[in-house]
């Protein structure tokens, strides 16, 4: 299936043409790619993992993974941009570690899951570079995006669910907090607007959920977006 | 001055309407900037070092750094890029982490000491990035250039010394080595080649020197360069 289904090929062509980075390489995959955004204490992982056994049960191949880190390499850049005794890093060079992040697991990890026909999970994928240092930061979020399409050659999610939460009741369910998660509310609030910002101009690819929901009631109406695909992907085979 | 004397004004005006990443934002520095580029065993921090001495007796303030590293984040990321135990990290990835790093290196340590008017030595700067990640692999040249760009905001050296050498005497002057410089033979003569193509497209900013000769007649032949950047800048200042 194609992982761009809003997007048509002409254009992607065309951004070719005008000399994008990244633009149309190794668009060809089998698997499923379902990507997790949303922020801090907003039950992600909880549902990934539901996702994820709903998926085995019905028979698929399930890779869980999570950006930043989900390689070696991923970890090590992790613990540097996570950890408080890292101090300020500067706004490009964060960008451009998460981009490094996320070329690497890209390469090494998510698009040969998706060429063995499996279905990745991702908690946290390029969004989350568009709304934390595009929004978050002093960075226009086009250019964030421009150097994310680079890194992962323009690999793109059938389907990324925003776990939307105000920011006040995200941070609220916290333990602890690292680097990132210490900024204070109106950064937070930013970037929860610029998750729905994109989720609104993109509605094919996204799937906005009330994360103050139950447990339960999320899990259900993810497996029925999800199962759409899978019906999708099922057809597509005959 | 100007950090870039062959580009006019209107052509960074030009390129900022173009929408170039990291176009014309924060050029206006009073120091001088000079970088020094080539490959493994060439001789730069020799050089450096008697460039920097050389400055000083003249009244300069210097600020000698180097690339990946120069700052506590650089080093951390020196540390995973150089080891040899860090294995294979993907192209992207790779020219990623050396952006990030400059990026931290420009902001937090080059475009200071500028603004405080000294003279900034980098034992690598942009160039090498386009050399080793663009011609060394296989990334396009231009594409790692314009992810340069965007992480130094478009800080270009006053002058780039190439040391410039066969790669096979460079590399036999090493005692060990680390994880680029264990690249094949016809890595670093790609690097060699891609560096003498930058200086030829800009031989305003550019000095090559033969790495072969003595240590004394380079010092002569970059001193000879550099006191022409210092007349001109005494002028300006008048």
């Amino acid at each position: 299936m194609r992982d761009r289904p809003n997007v048509s090929l002409l254009s992607d062509i065309k951004s070719a043409f005008r000399g994008e980075l990244g633009a149309i390489t190794g668009q060809v995959t089998s698997g499923v790619f379902i990507s997790f955004e949303g922020g801090e204490g907003s039950g992600k992982s909880t549902q990934t993992k539901l996702l994820k056994e709903w998926l085995e049960k019905n028979g698929e191949t399930v890779l869980l993974t999570r950006e930043p880190g989900g390689t070696p390499l991923g970890d090590q850049l992790r613990d540097i941009l996570l950890d408080n005794k890292t101090g300020a890093i500067s706004p490009r060079a964060e960008a451009l570690m998460y981009a490094a992040d996320r070329a690497h697991h890209v390469y090494s990890t998510i698009r040969p899951a998706l060429q063995r026909g499996e279905v990745v999970i991702s908690d946290r994928y390029f969004d989350s570079s568009i709304a934390y240092q595009g929004a978050g930061r002093v960075l226009l979020p086009a250019e964030v995006a421009r150097i994310s399409r680079w890194a992962t050659e323009s690999l793109t999610p059938t389907l990324t669910v925003i776990m939307d939460l105000s920011a006040e009741i995200g941070l609220g369910r916290l333990q602890s907090t690292d680097r990132l998660e210490s900024e204070p509310l109106v950064f937070h609030e930013r970037v929860r607007h610029e998750f729905l910002n994109l989720a609104y101009q993109d509605p094919e690819r996204f799937l906005v959920i009330d994360a103050s929901l139950e447990i339960n009631q999320i899990h259900q109406a993810i497996i029925e977006r999800v199962g759409l695909i899978k019906a999708l992907r099922r057809n597509q085979k005959i």
